[in-house]
C-alpha cells in the first residue's frame, strides 16, 4: 500500500471515528443504539462536526442526518456519501460510522484544496441500518427510497412505542414521509468494512463492491406437545425441536451444497432458535426458528427455500408435529453496483497505488435501498480477522484512509464523467 | 371398576385435592411453587385439615410437614404415606397433593371405623419435590434420607438466597438436619397421577409401580464462533448450534433404539437448547443443552452416555466447533419397589375388585429416595390423556378413591404382615 500522499487527512478521519466510539453504552462497548439518548448524543457531535465543515445540516422527514455542500451546478444533482452510526449491542467502533465519517473527511479534504465541484455533495447518517427494537432496518434509506410503509411505521418497540412516534422522536416526520423520497442523486458511494476476510487474507488494500446479496429471512415453528421427559416413551413423542434440530442440519447440508456450486455467493444460517417450554423435564412443545438466507442469484435463494420447505414438512412429519408457521418474513432482492462508479473507484485505488479487487457483499446495506434509486456502489476496507459486530472490530487507521482516499477520487472523476440526465430507476 | 363400599370417603378425599387447587397463583393456575407464600398457605391448610383430623403435626428439620398418630406398638415403627404440595410454574392440580390427600383421608378413614394400627401412621407433605428455584428437587425426600448435603445448602435462588437460608424460612432447621435422617420407618407408600396413558389406553383401575426410572442428567456445551451471517462463508464458519442441532438428532436416534430393544424402559430427551447470541444475522457462538436420560436399567444409560459421549464429539469436529462441556449434572439410579409392599397393593386391588397392572415410573418420585431407608411402594391412578405438569392435568374423582383405598387395604394388611424388625438399608 502507499500511503504518501493521500489527498484526505488520516489523523482526522481516525478522530472523527474514535471520537463516536467514546459515545458508548460503558457496560457493553461499543453500543449506541438507534433511537437512544446516546444515539441523538453521537449525531449532536456529528452535525456539529458537519457543520465546522461548512455543511448545510438538516434532518429529513424520514430521519436521516444530512449535511450538503451545493454544487457550482446544481442542476447536475447529487454526489452522496453516507452510512451510519448506530450500532449492534455490544458491536464495534467502524460498522457505519466509518462510512459516515469519510464522507465527513472527504467535503474537507476537499474544502482544504478549494475545490468546488460542480455536483452539490451530501453526506448521510442514515437512520437505524443495523436491525433496529422496532424489528426493522435500514429505516432511514428504506425512507429515502419510498420503500418505508406504513405496516412499517405501525411496528412497535419497548415500552409499545410505535416507529412512527420513534422517527417523530429523533427529528422525522412520518406524516410527510414522501419529502424525504429523493430523484436527484446522480450517484451514491458508501464506504464499510469488509466484515469477512477476502482482502485481509490477500493482503488486499480496496475491495469494489460487484454487488449486494439478497437477504430472505423464513420463520419456520413446529408445534407439538409439551409432555412429561419421564412418562412419555419415545414412540408416543410430538416433540417440536427434534423437527427443528433437523432443519438446522437440513439448513448446513443445503448451503454447503449451494455454496460449494460456484454459481454465485450462497449462504444460510439458522441464528434464532427457542425452545418451549424449555425444561429438561419436558418434552419440547414449540420450537421457532428463523432462517437467514443470502446470495447474489436470487435462484439459489429460490432452490434453496424449495428444498428447505420439502425437508422442514418432511422432518415435522417424522417427529409427529405440525409445521405451524413456513413465513417469508423479508425479501430482499440482491443488488449490482452501477459498472460506471464500480470504474471510477477502480481508477481511483490504480491511481492511488492501491491494490483492489472485485467481490461481492455478504452484508445488507444502506447502498443496497439506494440503488432503487440512483447509481450507488461501494468500497469495503480489510477489517482484522474478518470480526465485526463485535467489540474487537478492527480497521487500520491507513485502511481506513486509503478507502476514503479512493472515493475521494472518484467524486472528483465523476463530478466530470456522470451523464447529465442520470436514469432515473423507479422503484416500489 | 366398582365404586361401591370403598373403604373411605372419596368426597372427602376430593374435597382436600381441590381446595388446595383453589390455593394457587390466580395469574397462570396451577402454581404453588415451594417455599413461597403460596406454598406456606397451602401447608397452612394441610396442618389444620390434619389436626382436624386427630394427626399430631410437626415441621422435621428437613422442612417436610408430618402428621403423625402413635401406633399400639411403636416399636414397630412407622408405616409413612406421603407425597408433596408444591407444584412446577403453570402445573395440575393433582401431582403431588393428591398423594398426600390420601394419606390424610386413609388416617381418617381408620379412625372413623375405629382402627388403631400396631404401626403408628405418619403422612408425609416432602418439601420441594419439583424442580425448585435453588435448582434442586426432592429436597424435603433427600433430607429424610440423609441425601441432602452441605454444597446442596448453599445453592441459591431468587435475590441470591441460600437454599439453607429457604430451609429455615419454611420452618427446617439445616444445622440439624441429622435430626431429619430417619431409620424407623417400616414401609412407604405414595399414591400419584400416572403422568403417562398406560392405564387409561388399557382402562384399568390401579398401576402398581415395579420400579422408578434412574435420572441421568447431562450438560453439553458447544462453543464456536460468532461471525456474521452474511459474510462468514459456509467453509469458514464454526457455528456451535449446527454442533447442538445434530446432537439432538442423535439422542431422538439413540434413545428409539434403546427403547426399541425392551431390556426395559428408556425414554431419552433434549429438553433445554439456548443459542448465543441469538440474532438472526449471526452465526450462532454458543451452544448449551442440557439431555435427560431415563431408565429402569443402568446399562441402557451406560450405553447411551456412550453413544451421546462419541457423537456429540464427531458434531462438534464436523461443525469446526469446541465441546467445552460435556459433564453430569445429575444421576439418580433407578429404584425398584419393595415386593413385599407391591404384593399387598395388588392383593388391595383385588379385594375391592379393581384391575391393576404392574408399570415402570418414568417420572422421578419421593419414593426413591425413600426406598433408600425404608421399604417403598407406589400406587398410580389414571390421568386423562397422560397430561401432567400443566392446567389440564386430570384424575377422576372415582378413580383417585380407587386408588387410595387400594392402599388403605394394604396398610391394613401391612400392620400385620410386615416384619418385626424392618430391614435397614444403609444408604450414602
Amino acid at each position: 500500500m502507499t500511503r504518501s500522499n493521500l489527498p484526505l487527512d488520516a489523523d482526522r478521519l481516525w478522530n472523527d471515528v474514535m471520537a463516536l466510539a467514546e459515545i458508548t453504552d460503558p457496560a457493553r462497548p461499543y453500543t449506541r443504539r438507534s433511537f437512544t439518548a446516546l444515539f441523538l448524543e453521537g449525531r449532536a457531535l456529528l452535525a456539529q462536526r458537519f457543520a465546522e465543515a461548512g455543511l448545510t445540516t438538516r434532518i429529513d422527514t424520514a430521519g436521516n442526518l444530512i449535511g450538503r455542500i451545493e454544487g457550482a451546478d446544481p442542476a447536475l444533482g447529487v454526489i452522496a456519501i453516507g452510512s451510519h452510526s448506530d450500532t449492534v449491542p455490544s458491536g464495534g467502533r467502524f460498522d457505519g460510522i466509518a462510512g459516515v465519517a469519510t464522507g465527513l473527511e472527504i467535503a474537507r479534504a476537499l474544502r482544504d484544496a478549494g475545490i468546488r465541484l460542480a455536483h452539490s455533495l451530501e453526506i448521510i447518517d442514515f437512520l437505524a441500518e443495523e436491525p433496529s427494537e422496532y424489528g426493522l432496518s435500514c429505516v432511514g434509506s428504506r425512507g429515502m427510497t419510498g420503500s418505508l410503509d406504513e405496516a412499517m411505521l405501525d411496528l412497535t418497540g419497548p415500552g409499545g412505542e410505535s416507529l412512527r412516534d420513534a422517527l417523530r422522536r429523533v427529528g422525522g416526520d412520518p406524516a410527510r414521509l414522501g419529502e424525504a423520497r429523493r430523484n436527484d442523486i446522480a450517484a451514491f458511494l458508501e464506504l464499510h468494512i469488509e466484515q469477512g476476510v477476502v482482502l485481509e487474507s490477500r493482503a488486499l488494500d480496496i475491495g469494489v463492491v460487484t454487488s449486494i446479496v439478497g437477504i430472505r429471512r423464513i420463520e419456520i415453528v413446529f408445534e407439538g406437545e409439551a409432555d412429561h421427559a419421564g412418562t412419555t416413551p419415545m414412540n408416543l413423542r410430538h416433540d417440536a425441536l427434534v423437527a427443528a434440530a433437523s432443519t438446522v442440519v437440513s439448513v448446513r447440508r443445503a448451503a454447503e451444497r449451494l455454496a460449494a456450486e460456484g454459481r454465485g455467493y450462497f449462504v444460510a444460517t439458522v441464528g434464532i432458535l427457542t425452545v418451549d417450554p424449555s425444561a429438561s423435564n419436558i418434552v419440547p412443545g414449540r420450537c421457532r426458528l428463523i432462517v437467514d438466507a443470502r446470495a447474489t442469484d436470487p435462484q439459489l435463494t429460490q432452490r434453496f427455500v424449495e428444498i428447505l420447505e420439502a425437508e422442514s414438512a418432511d422432518h415435522a412429519a417424522a417427529a409427529r408435529v405440525a409445521r405451524a408457521t413456513f413465513a417469508t418474513l423479508s425479501d430482499g432482492p440482491p443488488v449490482a453496483c452501477d459498472e460506471h462508479l464500480r470504474s471510477a473507484l477502480r481508477q481511483g485505488a490504480e491511481g492511488l497505488g492501491l491494490t483492489a479487487t472485485d467481490l461481492p457483499s455478504g452484508a445488507g446495506h444502506d447502498a443496497a435501498f439506494m440503488s432503487r434509486i440512483a447509481r450507488s456502489a461501494m468500497v469495503f476496507v480489510p477489517c482484522r480477522a474478518g470480526k465485526s459486530h463485535a467489540p474487537e472490530e478492527w480497521a487500520d487507521r491507513e485502511a481506513l484512509a486509503a478507502g476514503a482516499a479512493v472515493i475521494y477520487q472518484a467524486v472528483r472523476e465523476l463530478d466530470h464523467s456522470l451523464p447529465r440526465n442520470p436514469p432515473r430507476r423507479t422503484s416500489s
